[in-house]
């Protein structure tokens, strides 16, 4: 999803700061970012790593409150964020029953962000609807995190994913990342190919014939001079992969419960699938799974989905500290 | 709503205490306070203002825990009640879930304020039958803030609006202040015509023939010596208006709704409205709005309603801070 | 509840320990203590409640964060959980809403325990299986503290049992201690009869007929030797008895209503109960309470059901500081 054209502005890449990167502004989608901001944000989020390694918590963003502001469920979401506040020292303002207050009596979005930028000091949202971060950032006077809104984009996933990788493989240009499952829907796969875009790499698709990428998204990273290549199957790319990135395929897409049945097996990842994979790669999936990898695999070095958790954690800690100036 | 009569004891006006004003009681009505304690709270709230602009927080009641116990959803008030407190340097235990717990399992309200206050400073209660929070307050040994029992009182709200009106203006004595909408069944406008009833004010109530102010407090203001005067249309009392309170005309209070749809139109104010009131006025709303003022209404400079809700917050920390002991 | 096998080498007494006692250890079972264990918990929770009364709170586990993580609501529980580690100076992610987000997605216990672990330093796990706080520990690298499962155990409730029986009559040697209501399904009596079996006292078992002890439970503390008797009614055995353990008679245990109004009296405590009882003795209830003991006795120095809740905060801060190396 791009920017409404009324915020483009607004959100023009940050290279050109010096000091105070982010600070004030909001986090509302991928597209926001150039790769020298993300280079900034990832060497932010290792000293976030760093720190809690060593000492657990800082008291950067004592006296700062977040209003955690969920429109729909996201327990590891929701819980990400509100422990990065925490371990920076600040406080948490948790609001998961908006479908039962205010909201419920007919509220509009930006009525509730103006009311809560009254108490709080940054606002992170997870909205249903697409577009409703931006919306949100319009009539707001505090910055803004976009949690995810809908189909539209969830850019600390993204981001998240993109540390994940650098962490785990120690550089980003120069590999070859594999996605696998359902990359039609899903919003986690369409960001992180939009940020791995930014660097040199080689992406792998691996869909069912219905679940494949949309054309559009495979034009534009075309127009950008990115090597991809489209697969039914893991066969082909399987010792050229150092990362794969497995997405869930969703009985519910499919309208002939057979076509799933044919395919549903090619998509779980087991041990025996791990052993064909080169012995340095990482793999990688935004959690929850259900069936996608074999819980036999968690022991593989290889498998990095804990671990990308835990870095969620560290990018949304750089994140809050940068748009709050404390960074 | 007057205290039930056992507990009027326990709320005489404040007046002659020098030290701790408020210290270890509970807020459950606007009948309890006096004129001269409403400008102890304003001046400790203004303190409360001056602390968050500059400081943003400070470590007043640092070890202090808020039980925000909350029988109905009030997104608005919850959150406003969970900021003051940590902008204090206190911590918060939310409670939001009642209808699934114990109290579903048919706890009295007494049990639970007694478990709540073996682990808790303070509880703020929000109930849906009125009389609740003075029912709480008996059984408890810790404060009590009574935020909203049911058509009863919500003590806060109108002590907010009444800051609201005093930082807004100046000054509370002289105005005129006009009341629009649903004046039979809202329990701020009620709370609010009493609490200015303690100064020297104008009173106009407009509103819907079937929406009209309870007799009952009419009377009461009447014998206390205050104008007031009710009207059908805004019209006749624009021009001396210094402060307009709007509240919501909900449909449903209409058997007829041709009724409603002959009415509502005169309810909803809009940037043509302002045009006639002076250029010197407040005007406030209690939130959440659905329509009674139109969204381009919002960046007039005499639209007070955000400002509103951000001095709800400064109130809230100084009866925290003064139930507590510590303003 | 014993604990599955291949969790018993985990938990052997911890009586060795010279220091750090249960320090990243799990707390899952009464069956995991020994005698020493129970002093020494003990020893830390009076110090807890000595810094409360005196201090409020201290900062022993500032900078780490508890996930109170809760599949069915316990408002009684998870709060007292919560002010246990605010009251240390730590912070909480409350999860309450597990039916609606990753969990209602079909994700499994360890992954949800694995996410969590890489945000929060102690997990406290409420959950409606049997086993799943063993399962919890047996995947997750951070302490996990049972906060019930199922039908299972709830090992904090009976420490904080015997806590009670020990600083309100100054001593668990030598008690008779009588167990009234459902002592068939009551999780909470079965454990602290467990519990108590490590000391010297008497049991009494005072049930309707189909809801008395199990007999598994009897032949198992027989076999320790612990004097044990089964009673229709409390007259027998008030004169003897220094502790009383209410608990409530659920209608829907009988399958025919007559049997239950047949004795539902016997089994409610009032005054005149209350009035055939030592002087001295202490009258507990794990609440909540609906109909059990009536709001009369409340105010007999007897009544220790509220200071009972009180005694919670401090064995659970006692046991969050352990376990997290700060005791």
């Amino acid at each position: 999803m791009s920017l409404p054209v009324h915020l483009q502005s607004r959100y023009l890449p940050l290279g050109d700061q010096r000091t105070g990167r982010l600070y004030g502004q909001d986090v509302l989608s991928v597209s926001q970012f150039c790769r020298d901001d993300l280079e900034y944000i990832f060497g932010v989020a290792e000293a976030m790593r760093t720190m809690v390694a060593h000492i657990g918590t800082v008291d950067l963003l004592k006296g700062k409150i977040l209003a955690n502001l969920f429109y729909e469920p996201s327990t590891r979401t929701s819980s990400s964020f509100a422990a990065a506040m925490e371990r920076l020292g600040g406080s948490v303002i948790q609001i998961n029953e908006v479908r039962y207050s205010s909201v419920a009596k007919g509220e509009s979005l930006p009525d509730t962000i103006r009311t809560l930028e009254s108490y709080a000091d940054v606002i992170v949202l997870r909205h249903p609807e697409t577009g409703s971060a931006a919306i949100a950032a319009q009539h707001g006077r505090k910055p803004i995190i976009n949690a995810g809104d809908g189909i539209g984009e969830h850019p600390t996933q993204a981001l998240l994913d993109l540390f994940t990788i650098r962490e785990e493989l120690g550089t980003i240009d120069g590999l070859t990342v594999t996605m696998l499952g359902d990359l039609r829907y899903g919003r986690t796969v369409h960001s992180l190919a939009r940020l791995l875009s930014l660097y040199n790499v080689r992406l792998n698709y691996v869909a069912p014939e219905i679940l494949r990428m949309p054309a559009e998204l495979l034009e534009q990273l075309n127009a950008k001079g990115v090597h991809q290549a489209e697969y039914d199957t893991l066969d082909p790319v399987m010792a050229e992969t150092d990362v794969l990135y497995v997405t869930r395929v969703q009985k519910e897409r499919f309208a002939d419960i057979s076509a799933y049945d044919a395919v549903k097996g090619a998509y779980v990842i087991t041990p025996e699938t791990m052993a064909r994979f080169p012995s340095r790669m990482a793999l990688m999936h935004p959690l929850p799974r259900v069936g996608e990898i074999a819980p036999e695999v968690d022991s593989d070095p290889r498998a990095a989905y804990f671990r990308q958790m835990e870095f969620g954690l560290y990018v949304r800690m750089a994140l809050l500290a940068m748009v709050l100036g404390k960074a």
